[in-house]
């Protein structure tokens, strides 16, 4: 195999209701069966008129930017300074929901498009009527966690698998590959931002020479999105910090099921954090605390104490709940 | 610009002591100055020797698994299941510290190079050696937040900058782009997998065409690794509210500067938080807490709501202190 990363030149502003199939067509006449174009979302955003007016400057123009970011915005991921980064509606992790002002006049801002796996399609078939079988991919740009830069990655794909999956195959000695499943249409758009520029009114490139496997599929880019419950770093560490901090003021009173196991960390940590002196006695499914004096003010630190117990157990993934009385506090995780 | 990926094949198993330039260039003698060769870090290591040999299977296997990765690893990032992505030594961020045993036999598992940009400059040195100009990428696969998916991106660079910066440049409708700094030996070891495949034999790929910016630098892939302390994805989100657990348990005794906000949103968050009942004064930077009742029961109540407000209050970034005694507790914020 051996590709080709093209250039489409020479397609000019593009404005809302345009043709997007016919432009990119009459700038690559040489355009053939089989080529991959990867078309830089801002232009399906201009040609689908996702442009929001705002203020060209002032508290106003902030304002403005600041609903629109609301209004794109699913959940907020992680903030930090200036910078936002949220989960949009389509389930992308981006810097300001990927809400653009550059390469648009100041009074506008461009929202990235509604459905961009709608969107290649569409595109896709307009190609198609007018003879021509290409796949499309609708790329962006995007930060990563751990890695300086950013890197063009696919919203939207039509006649091309998102994945190509390695699962399965065997390699030269005998070992069978597992967890390769890779982001193709991510890499055809970092390689066609190699020819783009941000500046030089290059938004679309033509991958030439890439196979379309049979098998592969046609799911579009939303295939990429992982969904939040399994992705280890929905939130940012700060954010998920705060989170644990909040659980902490927030326990649930709820014993875990019975386990020793519970009963005995639980007896460790209250003679680690506890005040010196503080009663401590193990007994079946529970730890009866009780104050390390007679006075009242020993009574409020050892419910402290015994809060703070309850907190660290938390953290090892321990419930309990809690009987208090005159006497003690008594922490209670199930019988064994 | 307009670019070709072009397979090198024929490479050939590769063992320790290996010139990987010779292999290279009698497997591709159309090699031309201003190529980028991109290099799967797995024959780099091989060749260097970064082999570790290990039972073929059984319990010692993941014995020995086990402490490699544990030498390999800087700090553990998160861990889900049977999943550790850890950063390594180098800063990498990644699943099992990029570890692996495909495409090698099985006693043996292969540890990425030690100092990749140093391999990178190595051979790039044994191409002008040998007369030929080149750029030179060492690439591994890996994983990403929030996208499913994997991509090959750069562990080691030579000849070529990292990251083209746009910052500075003014669009056609002038404005001046900011925080766009493309990572483009990521993509150009990206666009070098489309033509590599896993199984396939085919560890090097050149990208050509590819123009050298002349201002460009040449300080490696490591300046992609972003330092732990400007990412806010540095730790995984079970991770970091286990930390926020953790530092719930052990509240640092200190006191914010001065701050009436602190005041009053520690009466409101007592309110809120507090056992009905419970007194609440807030004074010159300080909220007196009381108890609900005469009981000693309400007095242990009192010391866990009082942990819990000042929980809740780290949660907001506010730090407090206390001073208890007998007939209640004081959360001081600093004199206003």
């Amino acid at each position: 195999m051996r590709l080709e990363i093209l250039p489409v030149e020479g397609i000019g502003d593009i404005t809302a209701g345009d043709d997007l199939a016919a432009l990119i067509m009459s700038a690559a006449p040489w355009l053939t069966d089989g080529d991959v174009l990867v078309v830089t979302s801002k232009i399906v955003s201009k040609a689908e008129g996702r442009l929001v007016e705002v203020p060209a400057d002032g508290p106003e123009r902030d304002d403005a930017r600041r609903r629109m970011l609301e209004s794109e915005t699913a959940r907020v991921v992680a903030r930090r300074g200036p910078t936002t980064i949220v989960q949009t509606h389509h389930g992308f992790v981006m810097a300001a929901a990927g809400i653009d002002a550059s390469n648009v006049d100041k009074t506008h801002l461009v929202l990235l498009p509604a459905d961009p796996d709608a969107s290649a399609r569409a595109l896709r078939a307009d190609f198609a009527a007018r003879g021509l079988d290409v796949a499309v991919i609708v790329s962006d740009t995007m930060g990563r966690a751990w890695r300086n830069g950013l890197t063009d990655v696919a919203l939207g794909a039509a006649g091309i698998g998102a994945l190509r999956d390695h699962r399965g195959e065997v390699d030269p000695y005998g070992n069978e590959l597992s967890l390769t499943q890779m982001a193709v249409v991510d890499e055809l758009s970092a390689a066609a931002e190699l020819v783009k520029g941000k500046c030089d009114r290059v938004p679309v490139a033509v991958v030439r020479g890439y196979p379309r496997h049979a098998d592969e599929g046609d799911a579009g880019a939303a295939a990429l999105v992982r969904d939040t419950a399994s992705d280890m770093f929905s939130l940012g560490t700060a954010e998920a910090r705060t989170q644990g901090l909040l659980d902490a003021a927030h326990l649930p009173e709820a014993a875990s099921p019975a386990d020793p196991e519970a009963v005995r960390r639980a007896a460790a940590l209250a003679a680690l954090l506890a005040t010196p002196g503080t009663g401590i006695v193990a007994e079946d499914g529970a730890v009866r605390l009780t104050p390390a004096g007679s006075g009242s003010a020993d009574l409020v630190r050892l419910g402290a104490d015994a809060y703070r117990v309850r907190v660290a157990l938390a953290a090892e993934g321990v419930t309990s709940s809690t009987a208090v009385d005159d006497a003690g506090v008594t922490l209670i995780f199930g019988a064994s």
